[in-house]
C-alpha cells in the first residue's frame, strides 16, 4: 500500500463530492460541511433576490411603537368587522361596504405595501389595543443578520430557504449523476424567517425544519419518465381561475387530466403533486382535507413562476403545508451572473443542429482608429443587436453607406459601411448549452406533523379524557408498548428477552413497568400514538403466550411469544392489516382492566 | 366520536411532549419546535456562563489590524522555531530556550489570555506575515450574535451546543421517564462557533452537526446498571498524572480496571468511555490510532469538573472528536437560581431520613418593631447563616442577652435575645431533593467522518491513482454497485427488475449505467466506498446468474440472483464475513476488465 498522501485524498473526496466549501462559487468563506451551512454569505442572497424581495410589510403603533405585520392585522380587523356587520343584514349601505371588506380580505396574500397602507386609511384600522393611529407599511427583511468571523465585517444571513446552497452545488450534482437530466438534489434542515409575529403552534415559527427537492429539468421538455405510475391519481384542485371568480370549491381531476388539459402546466410538476399526496395521504392526512391551490400571479415568491401549494384544512384553516414552485432557470441564472461559473448542461447533440444566422463582424482595423474613445460604447450597442436589427442596419447601410447609431451613454454616433460586415453565416452546432429549470417541491416538516397530529387525534366514545392519536404504525414514535401487568418481579426476565427480542427485530418500543393501573398504561400510550401493545401477565410466566392489543380497536389476541412477534412485524411494516389478524386468530377478552 | 377541541388537543400535546416552546422557563420568545432551536435568547447563555466565557483569545496585527488566534500563532511560531532549533543541537543556552519552547507548545491549551501574552512578550513573536508588533490578547467571544424579531430589542445567539435546549426541558424529560432516574435525553442537531480561524478541512469549521447525550444521575450514586456489560473492554487512556510528567503514551486498561483504580471517576462516565470506544470502532476507526485524554484542571470547559476526549489520530496529529464530560450540577443549579423553576430530582425515601439540626426561629412581634426599616437586613443575614454560626450566635446571645451582627449594607446592628430563637429540632423527611449530575458525551459527527475517511483510504498495490475507500457495509452512502457490462438494451429489464428488488429488500444501491469501461465504474464506487457491486452480463440474460464484487479484494463470486441477492442482504447487515462467502461459493475468475 503507498504512503498515505493527504492531498491525493483531499482531491478524491472532492471528486466524488464528499463534501466541498459552502459557496464555493462566491469566493468568501469556507465552511466545510456535509450538508448545507446555515450561516449564508450576503452575497449569495443578495443575488437570490432575497435581500431585496424576502420581506413582510409592518406597521408601528405611531405612540407606543409596537409593530405589528401589516396583511394579518387588516385581515384580523376586517374578518372582526364582517362579523358585526351580520347585524346589519339589510342595510344597502353596510352590504356595499361588506363587499368591499369581504373583497380586501379574500385579497390579503396579494396587496403591496401601498396597497396596504390605502385600505388601513380607507377602513380606519387602528393600532388594536391602543387605537391609536397607525404608521405607513414599511417593508421589514425575515432574515436573520449575523456577522461571520472576527472582523465584523462580513455580513451573513441564516438561510431562509435550504434551496441556495444546493443551486450553488449545481455541477457538483450534475457530474455525480454522470452528467446525465433530468435529476433532482435535496437537502433536510433547519431554515429560518424572522417573523414579525409567530403565531399558530407549530404553524408560523421563527426556525423550522424544511425538506426541499430541486429537481433539474431541460425546459423544452418537462415530461417525467415515471408521470405513468401517477397519472390516475385523483386530486383536489383549485386552480387560479376558480380563484379569480372568488370560488373555493377545488376541482376533482386525476393528474393525467389535470396536465393534459393544461391545468396543470408539466407532467414534472404533476408528478410532485401526485407523489406529495401520495406521501401526506400514507403519512396520514385525510384525503378530504387535502388540496392542492395554485398560487394567484403576484402571490408568488420572488422566483416562481408557477406555484401550487399542498393545504391541509385543520382548525386553523387551509394552511400551505407544502409548495410545489416552478422556479424557471431564475437561481441558476442570477448567480451565473454574478459569479461567472456556469451553472449549465452541455448537451451533445445527436444531429448537430444546423442553421442560418446573420452575424456581425466588425472590422477591428478601421472602427478603432475612426471611432476612438468612444469605440467601446459603439461595439457594445452593435453587439447587444438582434438579428432583426443587425438585418435593418444592414439594409440601411448598403443602401445609405453609412447610418447614426444611438448608444447607451445617450449620444448618437455615425458608423459607415466599412466599419462593419453584416452577413447570413450558416451555423453548425454540436453542443447545445441550456440553464436548466427547476421545480421545487419544498415540505415544511413542523406544518405536516400538526396537522397530521389534528387528523389522527381523537377521543373514546363516552369518554373525552381518553384521547387517542391513531398515526398509522409507520409514523408512530413508538410501535409497540411493552406491558407486565403488575411490577411482580417474576415478570422481569420475560420484559427483558422481550425487549430484547424487539430490538433485534428493529421495532421501536416503550416499556411501561410503572406501578399505575394497566388501564392508565394503555391509555398513556393511546395519547402517544402508539399503535400496538404487549403485556405480559402470569398465564405469559406459566406458558409463553403474551396478548397483543391495537390501539384503536383497543381488542387482543392471545398467542405464543414467537407468533406475536411475527404477527406484530408484519402490522408495523404494514403487511397485513389488523382486521385480517382478527380473522385468523381468536379475540382474547380479559377482565376489565379500568 | 366527541366534536374536536383544539384546547384538549394542545394540553396533551404538551402533557406528552410532542412539542414545547423553546426556553419556555426563560419567558421570553415562544419558538415553537420539535427538537431544540439554534437561536436561542441571550439570557440563556448568559446564565449557562457561554456569553462570559465562551470565548478565544486573539491578537491583532496593530498596523494591518489583521486577526490572529493567540493559542494557533504561538504554537505555530514556537513550533517552526523548535524545528530550526534542530541545527543547534549543541548549545547549551539553546537547549534550555528549547526546553522553554517546548513546554509552552504543550500546555498551549491552559493558558489565560495574560499568560498568553506573557509568552508573545518574551519569545518576541511578531505578526506572521508583516512582522509588526502584536497587540495584547483580548477574548473573542465564539458565538453568533443575532437579533430576534422586528424591533431588534431581543438579543439572540447561535447555539454553542445542543445541551442548553436539553437542560431547559429537564422537568419534561424527567415526567416522561415517569419520574424514574438515571435517564438520558439527546439530541442531534447544528451548533456554531465563530472561528477565529477556520482551518483544517472538517476539523475547525464554523457550523457542525453534534450528537449530545445528557445523561443524569444521583450524584451520590453514579454507577451504572449496564457498566458490567462493558468493564472488559480495553481503552487506551492518557490520564492526568501521565500528562502532567510531560508524557503522551498512553496506557492499556480495561475500563473496568479503569474505574476500580479511580483513574477514571465512575461507572457512568466508564461506561460510555467504553460505548464510545465501540462505535468509533464499529465505524472503522482503527483502534490503534484512537485514545481518551483526560483534561487537565484549567484546559475543561467552564461548566465542567471532569472530562475525558476520544482523540482520534489523523494526518492532522491526535483531535478530539468526542468529548465525555462530568457537568456535574452546572448547569441545572445556574438555571434553576435565574429563572426559579427547580430543576430537581424528587425522590421518595424508603426510610424516612431522620436527623438534629440546629434552627433559627424570628420573634416577628419583637423583631419587627425594634429593628424597623432594617428588620428585612438582619434578617436576610440571620437566615443565611449555617448551622455552625447559628451554634456560634446562641453561645453569644445566651451569655451577654444581645451582640452586634455586621450585615450585607455594611452596617452592623444590636439583637437581643429576644429577637429570635435558636434550637436543636428533629427533622424528619420522607422525600429527597436533589440536583442531578449531567454526565455528557457529545459527539462531533464531522471530526469523525473526516478521521474515518483517512482511517480506510488506501490505495492499490501499484496503482496510486486507484484509491478506495474501504468503509464497513454499515456506513458506505451506496451499499452496492448495480451494472450492466454494457449500455446494451439487452440489459435494460434486468437491470430494473434487480433494482426494484433491492430497494425491497432496503439495500441502498447506485446504477451505473454509463459508457464508462467497467474497470473504470469500480474504480469510481471503490473511491465511493461502496463494499459490493452486482454486475450484469450476457450470460445473466441467457442463465440468471449475476457477479457479486467485493471492493477490497476485487474478487467475485457467480449465482443465481436470488442466492446473490440473499448473500448480499446478509453482507450488507454484517451476518457473514466475505471470507465466509468465498469459502462457500466458487470464486469466479473474469476476463480482465481493465
Amino acid at each position: 500500500m503507498a504512503a498515505f498522501s493527504r492531498s491525493s485524498l483531499e482531491e478524491l473526496l472532492k471528486k466524488r463530492f464528499f463534501y466541498a466549501p459552502s459557496f464555493q462559487a462566491y469566493g468568501e468563506e469556507e465552511m466545510l460541511e456535509m450538508d448545507g451551512a446555515i450561516i449564508t454569505p450576503a452575497d449569495v442572497l443578495k443575488t437570490s433576490g432575497h435581500v431585496d424581495k424576502f420581506s413582510d410589510w409592518m406597521v408601528k403603533d405611531t405612540k407606543t411603537g409596537d409593530i405589528f405585520r401589516a396583511d394579518h392585522l387588516v385581515e384580523a380587523v376586517l374578518e372582526g368587522r364582517l362579523d358585526g356587520d351580520k347585524q346589519a343584514e339589510n342595510d344597502v349601505t353596510s352590504q356595499k361596504d361588506k363587499k368591499k371588506k369581504k373583497g380586501a380580505v379574500q385579497a390579503i396574500d396579494n396587496y403591496t405595501g401601498s396597497e396596504l397602507g390605502e385600505i388601513i386609511r380607507k377602513h380606519n384600522i387602528k393600532s388594536p389595543e391602543t387605537g391609536n393611529d397607525l404608521t405607513v407599511p414599511v417593508e421589514f427583511n425575515l432574515m436573520f443578520e449575523s456577522s461571520i468571523g472576527p472582523t465584523g465585517h462580513l455580513k451573513g444571513y441564516l438561510r431562509p430557504e435550504t434551496a441556495q446552497g444546493q443551486f450553488l452545488n449545481f455541477k457538483k450534482f450534475l457530474e455525480f449523476n454522470n452528467d446525465k437530466m433530468p435529476f433532482a438534489s435535496a437537502s433536510i434542515g433547519r431554515s429560518f424567517r424572522n417573523e414579525i409575529s409567530p403565531r399558530s403552534g407549530l404553524l408560523r415559527v421563527r426556525e423550522f425544519t424544511m425538506s426541499e427537492i430541486e429537481h433539474y429539468v431541460d425546459p423544452n421538455n418537462k415530461k417525467h419518465t415515471r408521470f405513468d405510475e401517477v397519472k390516475d391519481i385523483k386530486l383536489s384542485l383549485l386552480p387560479r381561475h376558480i380563484q379569480s371568480e372568488g370560488k373555493t370549491i377545488p376541482i376533482e381531476l386525476t393528474i393525467g387530466e389535470a396536465v393534459e388539459k393544461k391545468i396543470v402546466d408539466n407532467e414534472t410538476l404533476g408528478y410532485f403533486l401526485a407523489r406529495t399526496h401520495l406521501f401526506l395521504t400514507m403519512l396520514g392526512i385525510k384525503p378530504d382535507r387535502l388540496r392542492f391551490r395554485q398560487h394567484m400571479p403576484n402571490e408568488m415568491a420572488h422566483y416562481a413562476c408557477d406555484c401550487w401549494d399542498a393545504e391541509i384544512q385543520s382548525s386553523y384553516g387551509w394552511i400551505e403545508c407544502v409548495g410545489c414552485a416552478d422556479r424557471s432557470a431564475y437561481d441558476l441564472t442570477v448567480h451565473t451572473n454574478r459569479t461567472k461559473e456556469k451553472l449549465i448542461v452541455r448537451e451533445t447533440l445527436a444531429e448537430p443542429l444546423v442553421y442560418e444566422k446573420t452575424v456581425l463582424d466588425i472590422n477591428k482595423k478601421i472602427f478603432g482608429p475612426k471611432l476612438r474613445q468612444n469605440a467601446k460604447t459603439v461595439e457594445d450597442y452593435l453587439t447587444n443587436l438582434n438579428e432583426e436589427q443587425l438585418e435593418a442596419l444592414k439594409k440601411e447601410l448598403d443602401g445609405n453607406g453609412k447610418t447614426m447609431v444611438s448608444c447607451a451613454d445617450g449620444n448618437q454616433y455615425e458608423i459607415s459601411s466599412d466599419f462593419i460586415t453584416i452577413q447570413k453565416q450558416t451555423i453548425t452546432e454540436h453542443v447545445r448549452e441550456y440553464i436548466p429549470n427547476v421545480i421545487e417541491p419544498s415540505f415544511g416538516i413542523g406544518r405536516i406533523l400538526y396537522s397530521l397530529i389534528e387528523h389522527v387525534y381523537w377521543t373514546r366514545e363516552g369518554d373525552e379524557q381518553r384521547a387517542v392519536l391513531s398515526f398509522p404504525p409507520l409514523v408512530a414514535p413508538f410501535k409497540c408498548l411493552l406491558v407486565p401487568l403488575s411490577n411482580n418481579p417474576a415478570f422481569s426476565k420475560l420484559v427483558r428477552d422481550l425487549s430484547s427480542k424487539l430490538r433485534k427485530l428493529h421495532i421501536a418500543i416503550k416499556v411501561d413497568d410503572s406501578s399505575n393501573s394497566i388501564g392508565r398504561r394503555y391509555s398513556r400510550n393511546d395519547e402517544l400514538g402508539t399503535p400496538f401493545a404487549i403485556t405480559i401477565d402470569f398465564q405469559s410466566v406459566n406458558d409463553g403466550t403474551v396478548t397483543l392489543r391495537e390501539r384503536d380497536s383497543t381488542k387482543q389476541i392471545r398467542e405464543k411469544t414467537d407468533t406475536i412477534l411475527q404477527v406484530l412485524k408484519d402490522l408495523v411494516e404494514e403487511d397485513i392489516t389488523w382486521e385480517e389478524v382478527l380473522s385468523k386468530y381468536p379475540t382474547f377478552v380479559q377482565q376489565e382492566l379500568d
